[in-house]
């Protein structure tokens, strides 16, 4: 028993022996405390270094968040700032209202006019830019740049965080500007200028380094050239100008000046003139931002011009990149004008944009709610607003009835001198009017049948606004003119299909193709829509999440092309610069003495180049091997 | 001894069991064997599991690998086909010699004349595309495509290995064609030709599938909407367009043709007039690997058009998608036609590419041949040649011996009626012999030291040739018209700088920035030029290794922008479709109580979206968790 017990135990002994030797071939770092077991069974107290080791753990872990609060002391707070709103924006504020209306002030051509679409008050005059002040404002941004490119990405988190705090306790003042240079409502200006422009900061905070890292690349296929890394970096273009629309005067400028700060760059902001007032406070606020933390204001830059006028900024050679966001007509001209200076444009253009509803959706409630909103939010002035409802048809007739309700009860005003209960504000400017109402006539006399609204709006309280009827036109057929163009206004037309086969083609009938939502309670189904739509964008049981998401945004066919937003969004404001270098610094490439100038003997020389690409690249491993031989032949 | 025994033997026991115990907590599926040591001790037979393990693997790996081959029954194998080499690249063909030479046959002004450039033989006459043309190719390729669109990758995958079994045992025949159309040596042809082809075709092989996966994005930052998924789907953008280069014939028509075809587009190629005979023999063998996989032959496409007719076929509203490989005075032209149609286009212009040498390299004999290979290959007719070398003092003095002697050395000549020992081939066109003949005189007579050449060249065999003498210039500064102009031909530039400083200052003094290389011993050093000079793509320790390493190339300033190649050259020829959708079934978007129209307190809703505004969003986490209970509050 005795002499077994000890043979048993040796064998125990070899036995764990083994265990040990063969855990320590595991090299697996994270296990190495398993590395410590004992060679020998005589003491048990193997079982101490894990306790020991997660106490070490936790010991570590405090002590570096401790040290590592104190030694980077907020390096990349917020700092808290005043940025006063202005009086025009306050409530109650008694601005003269202007008859007629109009940015151009006949006196001198040279001045904007800035006024309330929604009351017509008139907020001041401004001159617009010379070419002069275009050069000197691209100068200061271009010096600015010059320090800030060496800005650490915490440094340019510090700002974009300060904006962050300002605008997150700031959002009254914010919207009020905005409603009051737009005429949206306040709950408008709260969705789509605050939320999402909070999005972009925060997204970008949260993942904008990680675009921007280096990314390591595959490197050549060929065998022979395995030594080789190959890398892509992202390094800031220099100064870039946008050009953004009036629709979401915050957010649109917002967006891309904190992607081009973020990514190093300057920017010079061309607004629209009729937004011009509002824009100011908004360039205003972000210089704040930069001056506070210590930066150079200057490397924000607003600039605002006649459209006539605006090739001069469009061709101008200091500028490494566009972003234009607004419609297709005014994007012929910019495209023409930045093919003088060689300039890439990201084009955002207008959509058609269609809600697919299929019939086995549940809640037809709900989704009425969100075409409402996709819809009639900023007055269906919006790039990726809902331009037509595409319903199955036990759902379209549903559809019908509920909105047919709903869209009568939605009342227009102006909510920022008193928060009215409103639903819907001003145009910014009654110049398409005509053409909206001819569109509507166009379709009725096609068959379509109008179930509320269709024409522009006297408001009784706001005689000088620009109102239009929140206007339901149904029964709407792809022949009908408002079923190809953008309308950009508070139109909802409803389209009838049969099936999702119907669904795909009448959404891909028209020349646009920026955003769509597609509605069913199958996912096989609408991932298959998705798939078979031409879109840019696309939200599954939901209205324009896609650009919530910080998805890379942009349209295809006539909605423009590039994208900005998401990782590509700040990819594309930096030079990639694809880099690659020898993997060992013993390795480098030569040229091979056959190929080496002045040619010594071509037959020789033709042997060995051609065996080169055949080992490094013939189908056959057997053809490859061969070569091999041909090369070493031929290699002298 | 007995129950000492005993006792450290069920001491033991405990512990393995415990190990086992502790094992089987750490979750690592790699050590699953792990998991199944023994609870007794009374039996050693834990290792026999490892053999088995060890087995198993092997028989699974084995049958897998024999089941693979059996069920995949080399669905993406390359087929072998005839293309045969056309009489007129044969060796000792003989064509009658033009003269004088020139694409444009006086008689029919429709008619383009191909000839050899290194022997004025007449190659035939082939008429230019009308806009009929035109319509006819684009149109038969959009068919193609709708076809094409659904093949899966292993049949792209087929059709490209098949094409890569075609070049790699034809390199002789294809450089025969691109040599007899572009003037250029076999050598030349071998390895900018074929190596660059076979390399893009088998990383796409590699690395293409990878490139176009659905691709998962972090989604909202806002904490309230974690219940999104979002991502990007590529997907084809339909007939894409190419307008190519001559200096490549072969090259640069199956870059932009494997790169379409495997994304599942069409593509229609417009070529040069100068390169018209042999492009059409390089797509009819692209149309031929289609065609017997099986495929639609018509997906690709060749068109051929005067240059001042092009614009018809640059402003195709049927073209998704433009890549031009040109010189800039035409990329203006293209930019402007594109404007029309909305076209996006990838502009690749020509350069100035410097290397720069710094004093620290060891073996300057071995960097002079790379030198010499950068910008004699193809008689410097290369977009990505070496246009400067830029050297500090010792090293350039080193080279300007070295490059004196080897220069004078290079032989000029047609090789492919014999492989007669040359160096240098002609260059396509004797119209710039003139400017490039002023660009030497004027550096002379500021300063620049003329070492060899500097003259067109009449060569005795083949007086009707484009022949220009390999030239050696030194002693080049900034001041001089060919340190700021593109050569593209067979001119090697020598510049001095002091120090490191000065080299990236001079690099940087072009209006360019395609490629540059960079030469040091110190990566540090290397790795400092590389940030900081003006170039999309950078070689350290090597020449134009990015290009062929398939980094996304593409130049900034004004070398163009946009990028082919790599994965930014797949992904730029797709529809890079953002969609997003619910994680969960049972969590929907729906329009919040207090949102929805018509709104019922705007006061409470005011209330609401602020809230939500700043829980979502504020850089503190008290707010966040305040605005909470705001929200709750305000809800309903």
């Amino acid at each position: 028993m005795n002499s077994n017990l000890t043979q048993l135990l040796q064998q125990l002994n070899s036995s764990l022996h083994l265990t040990s030797q063969q855990l320590k071939s595991i090299e697996i770092q994270e296990l190495a405390f398993l590395k410590h077991l004992p060679d020998s069974v005589s003491q048990s107290s193997y079982f101490i270094p894990v306790n020991i080791f997660v106490f070490v753990l936790l010991t570590l872990g405090l002590t570096y968040v401790f040290i590592y609060r104190k030694v980077s002391p907020d390096n990349d707070k917020a700092i808290k700032f005043e940025w006063a709103t202005p009086d025009e924006a306050k409530p109650h504020w008694k601005g003269k209202r202007l008859y007629p209306t109009g940015v151009r002030a006949s006196e001198d051509p040279s001045m904007i006019q800035c006024y309330c679409p929604a009351t017509g008050q008139f907020l001041g005059k401004f001159k617009a830019f010379t070419p002069e002040d275009i050069d000197i404002a691209i100068k200061e941004s271009q010096v600015a740049q010059k320090e800030w490119k060496k800005t650490t990405f915490s440094e340019r988190k510090k700002v974009l965080r300060t904006l962050n705090e300002y605008i997150a306790n700031n959002q009254e003042g914010i919207a009020r500007v905005a409603c009051r240079d737009s005429g949206k409502t306040m709950i408008d200006a709260s969705m789509g200028e605050i939320l999402v422009t909070l999005e972009k900061l925060n997204w970008i905070l949260k993942n904008g380094e990680k675009a921007l890292r280096v990314s390591s690349r595959p490197g050549p296929a060929n065998i022979l050239m395995q030594y080789k890394k190959a890398e892509v970096r992202y390094e800031p273009l220099g100064v870039v100008g946008a050009l953004v629309s009036w629709n979401y005067p915050f957010h649109n400028l917002m967006g891309p000046l904190l992607a081009s700060i973020f990514t190093g760059n300057a920017i010079v902001i061309k607004c629209s003139e009729n937004v011009y007032w509002s824009s100011q406070w908004f360039i205003g606020l972000a210089k704040m931002a930069l001056k506070v933390c210590g930066h150079d204001e200057n490397l924000v830059q607003l600039v605002c011009t006649w459209p006539e006028d605006a090739d001069y900024f469009t061709s101008h050679e200091s500028l490494s990149h566009l972003t234009f966001i607004g419609s297709k007509p005014v994007a012929h001209k910019v495209l023409e004008a930045a093919s003088k200076s060689l300039t890439p444009v990201v084009v955002e253009l207008g959509g058609k944009d269609s809600i697919i509803v299929c019939d086995d959706v549940k809640d037809v409630g709900a989704i009425s709610s969100i075409i409402l909103r996709g819809t009639f939010q900023s007055a269906g002035q919006n790039c990726i607003g809902i331009e037509r409802v595409i319903a199955m048809p036990k759902v379209y007739d549903q559809l019908v009835q509920i909105l047919s309700q709903r869209v009568q009860e939605l009342r227009l005003g102006s909510d920022i001198d008193q928060l009215e209960d409103i639903d819907m504000g001003a145009i910014i400017t009654d110049a398409r009017f005509d053409a909206m109402e001819k569109l509507v006539e166009d379709a009725v006399s096609k068959g379509a049948r109008l179930l509320s609204g269709g024409k522009r709006y006297l408001h009784p309280n706001y005689p000088q606004g620009h109102y239009f009827q929140p206007t339901l036109l149904v029964d709407v057929t792809s022949n009908m003119d408002i079923a190809q163009n953008e309308v950009f206004g508070p139109i909802l037309t409803m389209m009838k299909v049969d099936d999702v086969e119907e669904a795909i083609r009448v959404t891909n009938g028209t020349p646009y193709g920026l955003g769509s939502s597609i509605f069913s309670r199958s996912f096989k189904t609408a991932d298959y829509i998705a798939n078979n739509i031409e879109s840019g964008n696309v939200a599954i049981n939901d209205f324009a999440t896609f650009y919530v998401c910080q998805l890379p945004f942009g349209g295809v066919k006539k909605s423009g092309y590039g994208k900005f937003g998401g990782e590509e969004g700040l990819q594309g404001l930096c030079v990639a610069k694809s880099v690659c270098y020898d993997r060992f610094s013993f390795i480098n490439t030569q040229i091979p003495k056959p190929l080496d100038y002045p040619i010594a003997n071509e037959k020789k020389a033709w042997k060995f180049v051609t065996a080169l690409n055949k080992c490094g690249y013939h189908n056959s491993k057997w053809e490859k091997v061969k070569s091999l031989f041909q090369l070493a032949r031929n290699a002298n």
